[in-house]
């Protein structure tokens, strides 16, 4: 915590019961360097105001609509610095654009948008723009995600050969009936891709953060398990990489016993390194021909990409919401970096709305694929 | 969060460098029920300036010592409504004592002080004050720590037999040369207890929380292993439990490998659970005869007491900072109802004075007991 | 035990320092089922020799060639009813004719040849021939990969919709070395197939065994990533599956870290279940919104077809050796009923010479598929 | 396997339900060192009789009781060599001075006698016989045991100060209701101690076995939680070893949800080790400073006393059988040097009469102090 004072945030989305908005304002709080001001918190506008009310917004700041909001919010002398976006997706592209156009700053929930062609414009947007945009992949938050991507830049590993990455998870593995359900199974809402988009994307980013690796082709094989599911929700994918590496992705949101596991291992000529999401504190590492090393977050052998995004001890266990943080912490260093114009010190990484492009181009090759059966496309 | 204002909080301690201090704060902010706005945040004047214009406190309630911040947040009309106690423990006492002298609620570090003299006498303090005292033991407030807790109660493990409890960690094994350690290591601030009273309370405090049981003697044998050392960092002890139950508890500050590793295992006639600190997220239960079950937080299986306590879903691991913040969300809805004269729901639960007071008397049992040769003593 | 005599038993391969000998004599002699009495134990003879002296077999029954060995036991009165081949791929198929010509059961490595075309003849002379024929898929043999097996077939998990089953190894990570390796790597002994061949046929063999699945068609992604190798040694296949259950299949021998990591993952639309062979005693198994379940070896919650297989109660692990030996014992079931000319109990099974050839369908459906850029091939 | 003959094994105890035996008999024939070919299988003349033939031994060497045996035995030209003591405990003693006055080696099971008298008797009787005394303290034959072992002789762990022993297990929780169970609760046939004679004993030879440390005294704490146990069925004791280390040893049988939970922790000046029966192949090691290592058996990091009782390469897991065969492999080695006349080489190892008997003075001190109310008894 410096003693700078908390950057002004809004928010579009994330009214009373959307887990992702709760998470994101946890997030922003958690080291004091956000206060949330300004909302329009649902597209239903009493819930919108209800909502605001709930959080103890000033009403004067909770709008009805995000388009009155990025116009009010940039026309007062204590407007909001930054936006937070947790709409459903098709809703990010119109959003942040709005926010953008005054130069407010935007994170904005993954995937990018709904279709490629909204996230080709966003780029343009972004970049003509004097806002930032990061994209809350909260994954790469992680310290010891940050640890794994040091020790392949560092060589450890050696040259990369192999990927696998997975996410499975198990709650949509009936008919949905709840809201968060609901949404990410509408293409009009979600996008071209089911649990590719939803989660797949997590997975892909983390793999391209950690490893460096550009995907030069994917071979994807994409089902709806579940009887009248618009979108899939299980995916294989198979991924060869520039240089002559290869991957594996699966996906799934149909997997019984499966929460939320999210799992990278990387294999290269000299070593190998394995990390679970739900025991995110934990990196293992392998020097081939050695014993196994358990390199802990906070603990000996944590180095320090890891180590400058972590907040308490070894053994005192950092979870979901501290890697998330993370990313609103980068945010907080690349905004106040922005306003005062200094140069943004090179261990300071978010995903960019470059990285969110390159998920709608995953998402979209994945379904190109499939369609054509399993086909390789280029990325 | 509700729609209520933050609670005004102050700080004693927690200047620059201290561990705690940072834990406090993030604790206090997750759920934007507090806001820090006033310090006395170290012994040594400058440093407690330092700090406060670091965390970007009004220089004006940045106060050189915590007589003066009492008195004087005590006079103002938007002076602080609750203190958070985060100094070494020789402190505790006085401190508190000034501040509930004011009215004003005390979230205070654990152990309660640094003798027993002074537990007793904060006992009636707190007694006679107005002001709310909440110790934080914050392995309380993990979730699955509640869930254990409820079973227990529930009887799901029927009449326990059998608490075993554990706190090895090693960041003393080699002679100290950290701040953090030295004062842990110096009887007149730290108390009669060096692990038994750093951590040992910790893991008594858990397994009384969970089971219920109140311990009616115990037998222990201390050791400082590290020489030159004048308090106790490996210590075994033996307890006897009113209603027959029995239990060992092992805490060590010069066990190798060990980080945090603060576990608790119960068994009854009709189950057992098992926790582990280092994996919170999870809980294990077994009824006899029947397979392990995995009780995992915010998934199937969780309970009332568990989820209440609950901010992401399953497979989201939460750590030791949402556990921590438990005990300040508790503390939170504790001041809250006492400001508006409402009863406090009795699922609301945190570690109290006489808790603090339980805690000493373990301590001290155990040095009594070591000096006279592991003898059975009374608690 | 039974009080019958051992069956009288000889061995092909498995000289003095060939690994999977010793294991085949290990699993043998267990549950003193077998006793070894001949061997043409390598294909040198000087070494045929001394490793016969070593292992105290009879000079007279030490023999310099196999060919040379199944005449001179088929001759004899007390020549032996079966026999183990534990040679490298190539000689299987010719071996295996040898034997069973003489009406002596066969008891064979994997995979079943080294060419597809020797294994479609070898079908044939096994049902030309009054030999049984039993394929050692040791992983088979496992008493909790029975209990996955029984829990599919009694609609535990419901329709099986994903299958995830992988095999890394990380021998293979630097250029060969070793006589284990050397044969491995060479297409002449080995077959078309290197990890696909040498592990991918036991991962597909396991998740078929547990399944009932059939295979209609994969796609396959194989690379040769260490330079100069000959063989893959690291597999991407995705599968596709009669119904319409969809699976992946990683098999790998570059990926530091990891030993003998079989892993199979079953989802169906009720429940998932989980195994590691390298914990090959534990079961995890997860009805759909419910706990997860751990279903140990010998431990509450095994069924019938995993409690026939066991030899000691839950907590004393059984391992690699103990799931071999219950091929073996299978096999002698299914030698003596055969004997004995009485029914073979349903509840007695063992990989067949027809489980062979699918494993050998599925080697050269990936060599050819990754030969046409992952086109699918049907099995 | 070596070309020599396998040893002649006789049996006393172990007939057709008992457990232990059926154990034995495999870890006696794993590595084809031993062949059973007498028995005195029951204390009941019929079921002795169908106890062999159920096994095929040969009627002529199948015996009503073990003192005709052990007459008939020592007079044959083939008669057995070496003879395994599987009774319940109250016969070890007399079983084993029957067969040692011939001269015939014992290889017996645990706990040594069912008094500390018989146990002193034993170990005149074995000074003064040319016969050979094992026990089956098998545990210690687990190679990563054997590891660990290594590694505390050769310094890696400095100075011990800390050792954690704990046993768990749970079948005894509900009164017990089967053969096994049956003479374990019974203090005419089992001894003086109940979990600390059955399973007590086994954590203490284990932890003694691997630090080296010799026990001075010791305070215990025995339960009997179940209502008309007349032995102990939960123990609690706190150790204190020549030169200054401590250690705390914790066994039960009625904690739910515990198989066979044998596990070892031991933490010197410069490192710790820690070690679970129920994952046999795995040894974490941490030297203090650094992050944790997992040594595997047949994997990196295994030295030569774990290296040298290994049969399966790393990920190929070995069990409780193995280890159990490894102390018949010693006892093979020790036998046949003696029959031979030449040293024992060094690194054989293997638990004796003088072990044995220190479990009976671990049993009467364990014993002896919680009827003192805990107080400390020197062993």
């Amino acid at each position: 915590m410096s003693n700078k004072k908390p950057i002004r945030l809004g928010m579009v989305g994330g009214g009373n019961d959307a887990f992702i908005g709760a998470v994101h304002r946890i997030a922003a709080r958690i080291d004091g360097e956000f206060q949330l001001v300004a909302g329009a918190l649902s597209s239903t506008p009493e819930k919108a105001m209800a909502s605001g009310a709930a959080l103890g917004l000033d009403p004067a700041r909770t709008y009805e609509d995000f388009k009155t909001m990025a116009a009010a919010e940039a026309g007062r002398e204590d407007g909001i610095e930054a936006v937070a976006i947790v709409t459903p997706n098709h809703m990010h592209y119109p959003v942040a654009r709005e926010f953008l156009k005054h130069g407010i700053h935007v994170i904005c929930d993954k995937p990018l948008t709904s279709t490629l062609e909204d996230a080709k414009t966003l780029v343009k947007v972004v970049e003509s723009s004097d806002g930032l945009f990061i994209l809350t992949h909260n994954y790469t938050g992680y310290p010891m995600i940050r640890q794994a991507r040091e020790m392949v830049a560092n060589g450890d590993l050696g040259d990369i050969r192999v990927v696998q990455a997975e996410y499975p998870q198990d709650w949509l593995t009936e008919p949905e009936d709840n809201k968060q359900a609901e949404w990410r199974t509408d293409p009009a809402r979600s996008g071209a891709g089911g649990s590719v988009g939803d989660i797949g994307t997590h997975a892909f980013n983390l793999l391209s953060f950690v490893t460096g690796l550009q995907t030069e082709a994917l071979a994807a094989d994409l089902q709806s398990f579940v009887p009248g599911r618009a979108l899939d929700d299980n995916a294989h994918v198979m991924l060869r990489f520039a240089g002559g590496a290869r991957g594996m992705l699966w996906c799934s949101q149909v997997a019984p016993g499966n929460e939320n596991g999210l799992r990278l291992r990387v294999y290269g000529a000299k070593g190998g390194i394995e990390w679970d999401q739900e025991e995110p504190n934990k990196l293992w590492f392998t020097p081939f021909g050695e014993h196994k090393r358990l390199i802990t977050r906070g603990g000996n052998g944590a180095g320090e990409a890891a180590n400058r995004v972590t907040r308490t001890p070894g053994g005192h266990p950092e979870g979901y919401l501290e890697g998330f943080a993370n990313i609103y912490a980068e945010a907080a260093l690349a905004i106040r970096a922005k306003q005062t114009n200094t140069p943004l010190p090179p261990e300071v990484v978010f995903p960019t709305v470059q990285d969110g492009l390159t998920g709608m181009l995953f998402i979209q090759a994945c379904v190109n694929s499939s369609n054509e059966n399993a086909a390789w496309v280029s990325l």
